[in-house]
């Protein structure tokens, strides 16, 4: 399947690139974009660290990770000044867009489009532009760095 | 050193107490009063789930657990909107006060009179109001327990 | 419940101590009394570092951590001779007995006295020589200090 | 590097296979060849799990854990009578061999053969039989899936 585009509001870590991250300007590249929200236990303890570990040990000119900060609840909580902060204080280095809200819907528009049914999930996309895995909640190191390496091969 | 007064201008998870927490209400009881801000890692990973835990397993008419909320910096990223967000998802259920802003100071009132130099700290009190530990930083749970154990006989 | 005596053949860590350990010469003490199966996983991931975490921290003349080797099965691989590898590779410091086998039984006497039923098992003794605490499995760090520091204010 | 053949004096958790494990017979396949002693801390915490971990999730008709028991001190203490009921106790399921003694040296000698320093060490086989990574200590397991997968798609 086909990944879809991209709907973002505002990036964090993005300042140094060309251009703000999409689809289009990363073609070529594996991608792992990796969906949370900056108050969910579970992100901040295992997601958002294995994110920004898998872009420190693997990230290159090959592979990208992609942070999207998609806010399904307790909206008032999670601004972007908020968002800015925490980025700041866990260190995240790795480019982070924020989803963008759909009037009428506490669900913002990129997570409706990939179907995210909560956080953290972990999408990885191929050079083609394909997604390849889709997973909701904690994902292994190991398998990971699996998926990654068949998909930097093909 | 007796302990100082706790200057907080909003409560949460005190709304089923006969009145907000005090040093006065609490005479009698020993106290574990624990400080910190919900964008530090340490204190989301280790110093919360560590004050929580005590609450729920020693917690008792003889000893209290009483959280702090001690911003410093990034004020407004840790509005008390988003600490609410942050107990609800991290199932804080102990008493939690928002320390007060001292106009002209980045460091807030309570923080200052107890001398705390960042987050988490950790500070008992015994039965009769004075303090009897002061620890910065991430405390052992092995310490922790032994030093309750033994002010609890006194 | 008084305490049963300990039936050791072989003491480790103990050459420095003017005799060896026994209930009586350690009357007036508080005593956690670890036993252990070199070869369990949850003795070697987690009963024995906290035993010797706890003998580090908080041992002193009143308070003593004592290791009982309980083998109760694959008797020829936890030989006396693989134990003290064991303990040297473990860095292991606390005085550890052998519990003394007993002909046509698996389960050894000391063992039997206490009615163990597994490994890690841990038994908290007071200064009066009477079992307070008769635990099998993991106990958690916040517990274990918090039940010696209130029999240490005995 | 060509890979140097195993030299193994008796395997373990290899009685369903039709051959003993050797490169010949695996030549095509991915090897990961998981050195270790069952009584070093770090194995038994992680060396020995994270091997079992791979092949249970990642082991096929195309990539093979396989461990050796590099017995390089305490001899006596870890004899094969001993290491039987460590895999056991660890439900280590992988085949293991143990490495060939050498007459006057403590080193056995696959370890010699290979220039192994320590344990644990994880080496890496690609299927034409050479040693594609070697490293000794605690190795991630992201860094090592995506290692795997790299080699798998060769």
């Amino acid at each position: 399947m086909p990944a879809a585009a991209w709907h973002v509001s505002q990036w964090f870590n993005a300042a140094s690139l060309p251009e703000p991250p999409s689809l289009e300007n990363l073609r070529g590249r594996v991608i792992l974009l990796h969906s949370f929200q900056m108050l969910c236990p579970g992100c901040g303890s295992h997601g958002i660290p294995q994110a920004e570990k898998v872009h420190r040990r693997l990230g290159s000119d090959d592979f990208a990770v992609i942070g999207l900060h998609t806010v399904f609840e307790h909206h008032d909580a999670m601004r972007p000044v908020s968002l800015e902060a925490f980025l700041y204080e866990y260190k995240v280095t790795h480019p982070v867009g924020v989803d963008v809200a759909v009037p009428g819907s506490p669900i913002p528009a990129t997570m409706q489009a990939y179907g995210m049914r909560g956080n953290p999930t972990s999408i990885l996309i191929d050079r083609a532009g394909y997604i390849r895995a889709h997973r909701m909640g904690a994902m292994d190191d190991l398998e990971l760095g699996f998926m990654i390496g068949l998909l930097l091969s093909e």
